[in-house]
């Protein structure tokens, strides 16, 4: 698989004519606080100082996972396709988010242990039905783990608009999500496990004994796909694909809670220059998600104690973005409103 | 003046009824954060479970103070006016940010020292061209700070909608805002003072010295309508009534940045009961707003580095208020979309 080329969006010239811009609004200098720095990402990405918000679209993968035959989640294997109903029928959080926020949707089935058959709205990239217990085995071989990325980069490719937005669904997934941040960013794995879908203590603990030892059955594997294709999942992999060839064709990466940033800890581990496209949404209530965006240097949008995945994260950050383009759209300068600037302290 | 009778929102009985339909939500218990809390206080504020966000407006109150003689502000007085025609033509972040996310914008001449005319858009309630200057004599009279509460609420008794957020405009005010900070909340005047528009660190300390003079030669003013006549600002005093009679008709009272929640410290100390009708836009950089928030015991929904005022924050919450009646009103439940419960720790 040819992996794509990403660009860093550095540019002293567009930088620098994106500051002036921003300073010549009819504010004090940096009183729009995140907005102001949002807007100037969203130039540099769009290479450019009419920053637009076009056709925003979250998609969301779903996928299950073979670990959870070692009791890591709280809730049945089940309920991953039974979302992803609730997904098509639109009665999910992501689904009510999306809609307010005029952001198209589209769900994923990258690997659900269910046969929805052709449905409406369901993009089918089913790649087995879920991935296999990575306490004993890979998760997935390195042939299906390529597939997957490809199956992503090719569902970006058929994408309009300039702005994508991560989301998922996979019961077993922030097990799998845990074991990529201990191996790639290299935190202890105590650190890297929470509650996900709601463990009590001992649940909790659980989850880091089975991602500890399964550790210690793989040892030695180390390249980072190698790692997403033990530890992983399909939807894991297929978002990692996503995100690359979104990049690729410079738009916006909007990045939800922790298992998008698992993904995303992939596929910058392949591309460093993806981080540039990224814009974090939120920090997750999920323990590990803030070590996560510390190391990858994230500024989340938003700190609402989120922990349910599906893109909501994503979706309640979209307004921000569309606040940053009109920002620089709209507003007047100190030239244009005939308005006085600083006088300085008198 | 009667000041309006504000009842608390508790409600055992609905209360109840609020947690049951916020968990019974096709989500793990609890994942959707502020959210689901921003919900329930919705829903004890309109009493009932049937949350609306319904024509949200935000009044933008402008006024002038005496005290920028003491070399208080980065920006001269005429900016004041000139930002109000800058409302006025649409070119501001208030404009920007209250168009996109289908929110009203009034904005109200409280006391701005200039003469606007009959203008479409402005509500025209000058007071006087300004407050005194409190280095030396109460801001307004008594009597004037009466009449301005009253307007205050007059203005919002003719508002039609759910929702009111507050914002501000005049240059000189976060000084008067430190001065009720530090009389209504005790804390000290170092730690009430910020930057405001962008003073240096020898301009702060110049404002610190112009406030702990002031309260010094007005030692023994302590009851807070007096605070508010002696060291307020009319467009402070203006918003206060307007919150005051907000919370009476149990509209939502969306608070933004450091000016904003100074009249509400004074409203607060008129009717405790107000607070419970506030929902807390966001944490400004504007040092003392987070020491006030905290003494509120606030928990703001952004944290996004503003410190521009105009009710800025406000109007880019708003879409979260939106986001809260939505998840109550339209998603599913687990009954209804047949997705299985928690099984507890396997």
């Amino acid at each position: 698989m040819r992996f794509p080329t990403i660009a860093p969006t550095a540019d002293v010239t567009l930088a620098a004519a994106l500051d002036d811009a921003i300073n010549n609004k009819t504010k004090p200098l940096g009183s729009l606080g995140t907005i102001e720095t949002l807007a100037k990402r969203l130039g540099l990405i769009q290479h450019s100082v009419a920053v637009t918000i076009d056709r925003p679209a979250i998609l969301v993968f779903a996928g299950d996972h073979g670990i959870v035959a070692e009791g890591v989640s709280a809730y049945p294997q089940d309920v991953t396709w039974q979302m992803v109903e609730n997904f098509l029928a639109g009665g999910a959080a992501i689904n009510v988010f999306a809609r307010q926020n005029g952001c198209a949707l589209h769900v994923v089935d990258a690997g659900v242990n269910h046969d929805f058959g052709q449905r409406v709205g369901l993009i089918d990239r089913k790649m087995a039905y879920g991935t296999r217990n990575f306490a004993t085995q890979p998760a997935m071989s390195s042939t299906r783990c390529l597939a997957a990325l490809g199956q992503g980069a090719a569902i970006v490719a058929d994408l309009p608009g300039n702005v994508v937005g991560f989301g998922e669904m996979g019961i077993g997934n922030t097990t799998s999500a845990a074991a990529l941040m201990h191996k790639l960013a290299g935190i202890p794995v105590a650190d890297c496990v929470g509650a996900g879908t709601g463990l009590s203590a001992e649940g909790i603990l659980r989850k880091q004994q089975v991602i500890e030892a399964a550790v210690a059955h793989h040892a030695g594997v180390d390249d980072p796909l190698a790692v997403l294709a033990t530890f992983g999942g399909f939807e894991i992999a297929m978002m990692a694909g996503a995100m690359l060839k979104a990049a690729e064709l410079r738009k916006v990466l909007l990045i939800d809670g922790f298992i998008v940033t698992s993904a995303l800890l992939v596929a910058a581990r392949i591309s460093p220059a993806i981080l540039d496209y990224c814009v974090f949404a939120h920090c997750s209530d999920e323990a590990g998600h803030r070590r996560m965006l510390e190391q990858l240097g994230a500024a989340p949008l938003l700190q609402l104690g989120l922990r349910l995945g599906e893109g909501t994260g994503a979706a309640l950050a979209l307004p921000l973005l569309h606040a940053a383009a009109n920002f620089l759209a709209q507003m007047a300068t100190f030239a244009s409103a005939s308005v006085s600037e600083k006088s300085g302290d008198a």
